[in-house]
């Protein structure tokens, strides 16, 4: 699968609408709700947090995911929705209602996502009123005001489409902070009309999902809202097999995960930590996930310090059993640790390497042939300042 | 076993003395080299730092403890002496030796500690002068010198010392960031006139480190030095129990661990996690450390909002088992958050409660009966500056 990028975001696949509006969720007055509708039913999949503390929107997707068919999406963001017991449960179902009902689709047909502050119920007037706005806003150019709608603390809208030849895919995504996605993610939204049975899309976006938004970790955060969802209306015609289909997404999910570890909150650069040489695969995320949740590391990356003491510190920390003499780090391609010692770094090529916004951190155990690479960011005065001043 | 605090540090108990110099490490000409020493040979027993790259002091301590018996420490602040292979090791050696040769006693009765930067060779000639200087220094007053001396981002020294009747304990300890002790902890020094043999005094250190030093988390990161070191000297000929040696421990352990958080990085807040209702005891510490360890829950404090939303999704990330239902949250006795719901609280009184330096979270599982009270501080802009700048 390779792709050529197009414009139109989730959008760009034909018979996809999408429309943004400010229904007054968020004080600012930015938008903040999102109607994404499909002219056909569409296959449908999705991964989910793993927080137990799971939203009423997540709760209420999964049950309208049960057999495998969507035709629109709602979304709003400044409220999470989250630990609003059967309030909370009402509340989502009531959106996906009044998507149904404007439309003339069954409730069931339409998935419901929330993302912002966790513990409030949702101002459902302003809610209603904003959806029915929304819906009759829907049209073919609407993907840049959804993924707009759809943003917290992200300083940017995160959204991008390819055309496959037979088919093509969209998608859009949001999220800056909260962020360890496990078994789910954040916030994402990819359309399609390729021909896909909902089985089919169910493992070719698992595959996608675990090769790109499962490697992103800004805060080691797991939220309690995450939800990557699959769209796939069929109306190209085209008939795309599983493990194809998963390496369409994953052209698309890997930019997009590759842009919310870039607007970070408050980050000041991008590390790409690498670990080579591991046992196995949950060994390497286990270490990776160690470097990339350390603030001591982060902070030394803010502070452009290549500080490797920090990053073995780490590694030994989370595997007691490591075996030091074994162990090399590179930072920037310059060998910073070797077998467990300081390496011989020239401290000016040093300098030279962190002057640059996207590190890399390669790490190698030498006890296995396990791979992985895992995104991060660093750990700056401006994430302390947004999430000391984004108040209850 | 109920102590009546004293003067003296970890000179109280009679026939310890301590020293503490500036021998070159630290560039700022401040205090870096410490050594304690008793008139006669001590039962001794000491805790290390499970982090797989532990530092060659440790390795070299571990040693040298193995008959359980020990007559004099050295430590130096300002390089860990960590992640330096072989070279290190011969040089945590000839620290010991230096001293041995100085007092008369032998190389295997002189513990060794290291605290600082990771990474670097320890300047041995400094390091040897400084030896010498301290060990002409000794004296019965020497406590308050040693405690600065093992200080590295502390901003003030942490000692203390209790009579129990028969006996007397003092203790010191230093640590302010790379904290999160796990079967161990940072460095502290007990020194005590009790007689008791090095098995019981080992059972009697556990016990007490387990609940004190083990339950304290800055930043979740282990670091590769961690020790704590107890030294029973006998002379008081008082023979105590095991068990009434840990209570007595515990009594000096419990305060300085709370001086560490107190003195935590750059932090504006002390925070006092109480778990309940836990299955188990290793069920409370992984979800108060999750809580804990959350720079979301962190950065909300340090901001003086009592974020009921981040806790609950610290939770929920950590135990996806949890049942939201049962679980409530408390801050300062407020209760915040009931049965996985908001609870019915006045925001000004939530305001008074969080206008104060220590914070009580009292966070209730309903499915055990186990508890646990962990310390940890807040995420500030102060810690980001402290390890932005702490260069290597």
């Amino acid at each position: 699968m390779n792709g050529k990028m197009i414009y139109g975001g989730i959008c760009a696949p034909p018979g996809f609408k999408a429309s943004g509006v400010a229904c007054g969720l968020k004080e600012s007055g930015e938008l903040d709700l999102c109607v994404l509708a499909s002219d056909a039913e569409c296959s449908a999949a999705g991964t989910f947090t793993s927080n137990a503390f799971r939203a009423a929107p997540v709760a209420v997707t999964i049950e309208h995911l049960e057999d495998g068919r969507l035709q629109a999406a709602v979304i709003n963001s400044g409220n999470a929705n989250a630990c609003t017991g059967e309030r909370g449960l009402a509340d989502a179902r009531a959106m996906a209602h009044s998507v149904a009902i404007e439309l003339g689709i069954d409730d069931s047909q339409v998935a419901v996502a929330s993302t912002g502050l966790i513990g409030g119920y949702l101002p459902m007037q302003k809610l209603e009123e904003g959806i029915k706005h929304a819906i009759g806003a829907l049209h073919e150019g609407g993907a840049g005001e959804a993924a707009r709608a759809i943003m917290t603390t992200d300083t940017y809208p995160k959204e991008l489409s390819f055309d496959f030849g037979d088919f093509s895919i969209g998608g859009m995504a949001k999220g800056a902070g909260m962020m360890k996605p496990n078994m789910a993610t954040m916030l994402a939204f990819l359309t399609s009309d390729a021909q896909i049975d909902p089985r089919d899309l169910s493992a070719a976006l698992r595959i996608a999902v675990d090769a790109s938004f499962n490697l992103v970790n800004i805060d080691g955060c797991t939220s309690t809202n995450d939800m990557v969802l699959a769209l796939a209306s069929g109306t190209s015609r085209a008939k795309v097999k599983a493990e194809d289909f998963a390496a369409a997404l994953l052209q698309v999910c890997s930019p997009l995960a590759h842009m919310l570890v870039e607007d970070a909150e408050g980050s000041t650069r991008l590390i790409k930590i690498r670990i080579g040489g591991a046992f196995d695969h949950a060994e390497a995320k286990k270490l990776a996930t160690a470097v990339a949740e350390s603030p001591l590391v982060k902070t030394a990356f803010f502070g452009g310090d290549p500080n490797w003491g920090r990053i073995v510190q780490a590694l030994g920390a989370a595997e007691p059993r490591l075996d030091p003499s074994k162990v090399s780090v590179k930072i920037g391609g310059l060998a910073v640790a070797e077998r467990g010692e300081s390496g011989m770094v020239d401290p000016a090529s040093l300098e030279g390497i962190m002057a640059v916004k996207e590190i890399e951190i390669d790490i190698d155990l030498s006890r296995g042939d396990s791979v992985i690479e895992l995104l991060t960011s660093d750990l700056s005065y401006e994430y302390v300042r947004i999430n000391a001043e984004y108040h209850t």
